[in-house]
């Protein structure tokens, strides 16, 4: 199969634009335009829509004023604003000349808005309804202003000055009798989100209320927009990977981790290994302390990894939980106090039995009195880790911070530097008295 | 405000049921009971489809027979499948004489399908048209058929044999001549999946094609479903909180961490933690077999947990990076020789960078010679602890067990291990020889 034929074959086999975006993104811009340009301006569109960023820029490049102001007429409204909001200043330029003084001014709107919040994901591709209509006239307005519209399911009511006063669903226009008038046949005071509304409580609304739609006003209740159940998913998705990626203790990566370049990736990891360096100088320097126990009792020395990694290890796992339940807000800032009791206690248990898992190996290869001190050791660490890195999230968030920074990295470390220090302590207190 | 005025405020102020719900949630099933009991019956069963199964059993057992059976007759098939699936035997057999044997029949259907399968998560609340219907027909049908059902955006055209040959949408149907016939209007071949498929692959192709719903069939093509884009919604998020757990080496908790009990929260976490310890051992035993070069050059105890940290963080990294990457498919196992060529390259930048942070600190603290080989070994064990975090969730792929398993702890202990005997074998070499 030749390359030039595949346009062909996409258009006869039907291909997806989702599925031809795959296959383009996996070829240089040099490759990918030519078939691009092969296909139909509404399928190539689409297919635009659905590439990856840093597929979209080089294409761009390659195209003419022309080709670029065709293609981007042709795109929904919403995706058309990221897109823009993506181009080189230059790309931009070459952009604007081409379009239609409406959509210049639709793409500068929607641009506007800042990055993560409702106005940013939103589109403008929905039908607005007037309350006086009949039931009949309306479905007629949506006939003549459907078959562009990104979602025609749900019609939004507002008023004289735009204000968003009722939503009604194409379901009950159809089954209603033709002469009954909007407002009867609205739901008044829908749910609504405001324009500058975090996207992630954006998506979590609509996955909340399982509704394909919300719409989006502004301060003064005006409607400007409405954010769909697709891009809610993708928003999901893109903040789950943000928060994996956190805590692992990288930075954001923000593209596609299989197509991220080497000082990308160096960039957004360098920053905190050095950090955690400086935290694990604390280890450092708290061994340096009790350096005249361990030379005393070298077999010390050899349960030092078991012990501080293991509060490490209950430190993440309680991080990672409340993370991950704040982000879906399945816990909250107030939860706190309650939930460091059942911490207490859960952390108490797996103290106690990883305490009896080791002190028999303490016994064998230090004696009673190094096996007391291990057990002892275990049950300590486990439970200060376990409150540290149960607790951290609440902290972080409570100085507005990204709960998701407290990753199980800056866990183990504030851990393992906790438990030197608790381990060579108890070891002093009952090896020397 | 008193307790018993709540519903009728529901009532009054049209509260969303999932808010109901979410307020039910957090009373005891004798609080919430009375109160959801005052609720008209489409609003119970609609409050309690938003209720988590922890909170669904109680209340059932709360009710009679009579009530159970009314409640979960009103409820949508997908939900009714799934608390049935939940339901104790007791309480599934307190509920199935009270259902008409049609309904019987549904649940029983849906129950029998494997979690985690599309099967599992679809409904059967959609419209199925015929292919020689014509656009008027088809609309009257939907009209007929439409306000029970959960999505009627879409119909699914089948043949005589209920085999799935298209779809056509309801904004197809209105634009269209009336007497067009359906096998015109119709998308052919559409989008679909099989009844056993992965819950998350679904999920995926409906984020992948912006989709509202997608059929379902089985293995002779005969639709028997559709998934919904909120159950989509609701799967990605269900499954990237089980990675989450899991990355935080718990076993997965299933359902809300802020209401887990304590021997919930305790045997989740107790596995890998006691697995952890003896992969902890390891290193004691291979700080055990350099004890003499310890007890020469006590000074070189100071970096070990630096030395061993940076190493296990580097390839938490690594690891968590991959994990999150190859559940949303932008890795596949495929990918993994080129991207070990990149990780080596970045590691090794990685490893020097940190190496120059770290190696006065050797200089001041042990001389010239401690200094190298503080620096030396740091960059083996960044590059070393990276390939291992980098290359473990491909090798659990290719064993068939979930990527994620590649935990932060796991990942951590595996390095510190390896960074204990090129720490000191290197040590050992440099300032014995």
């Amino acid at each position: 199969m030749a390359l030039t034929d595949l346009p062909a074959e996409w258009i006869e086999e039907e291909t997806h634009p989702a599925d031809i975006a795959a296959h383009l993104s996996e070829m240089e811009p040099d490759e990918a335009w030519p078939l691009m340009k092969a296909l139909p301006l509404d399928v190539q569109a689409e297919v635009f829509g659905y590439l990856h960023p840093e597929t979209q820029g080089p294409l761009i490049d390659k195209m003419s004023r022309k080709q670029v102001s065709a293609l981007i007429t042709e795109m929904d409204a919403d995706d058309r604003a990221d897109v823009f909001n993506r181009l080189s200043e230059e790309q931009q330029e070459k952009l604007m000349p081409g379009l239609a003084q409406v959509e210049r001014e639709n793409i500068r709107k929607l641009a506007a808005y800042e990055e993560g919040t409702a106005g940013a994901i939103m589109t403008s591709d929905y039908v607005t309804l007037s309350p006086d209509l009949t039931a009949k006239r309306a479905i007629e307005q949506l006939r003549h202003e459907a078959p562009d519209k990104e979602t025609i399911y749900r019609a939004y009511v507002v008023d004289a000055e735009r204000r968003l006063i009722g939503t009604v669903r194409l379901q009950e226009l159809i089954l209603a009798e033709p002469s009954t008038p909007i407002s009867e046949l609205m739901e008044e005071d829908p749910i609504h989100v405001l324009v500058d509304e975090d996207q992630e409580q954006v998506a979590r609304m609509i996955a909340r209320y399982d509704i394909i739609a919300i719409p989006v006003v502004d301060h003064e209740h005006h409607l400007v927009g409405i954010v769909t159940h697709d891009d809610a998913i993708d928003t999901l998705e893109e903040e789950a990977t943000e928060d994996f990626q956190k805590l692992g203790a990288s930075g954001a990566i923000g593209q596609s981790v299989r197509r991220a370049g080497i000082s990308m990736l160096y960039r957004a990891r360098i920053g905190w290994l050095v950090l955690l360096v400086f935290g694990n100088l604390l280890s450092g320097f708290g061994i340096a302390y009790f350096e005249d126990t361990i030379a005393a009792h070298l077999a010390l020395i050899f349960f030092l990894p078991l012990l501080i990694a293991s509060g490490g290890n209950a430190g993440s796992q309680a991080s990672t939980l409340m993370v991950r339940a704040m982000a879906t807000g399945d816990v909250r800032s107030k939860d706190w106090a309650r939930l460091l009791g059942r911490e207490a206690l859960v952390s108490l248990l797996l103290g106690l039995s990883m305490a009896v898992a080791v002190s028999g190996l303490g016994f064998f290869r230090g004696g009673p009195e190094i096996a007391a001190v291990v057990a002892m050791s275990m049950v300590c660490i486990v439970i200060v880790g376990s409150l540290i890195g149960m607790s951290l999230p609440f902290i972080l968030s409570r100085f507005n911070l990204d709960p998701a920074t407290a990753s199980a990295p800056l866990v183990t470390s504030i851990a393992d530097a906790t438990g030197v220090v608790i381990y060579f302590s108890i070891a002093t207190l009952v090896l020397f008295t």
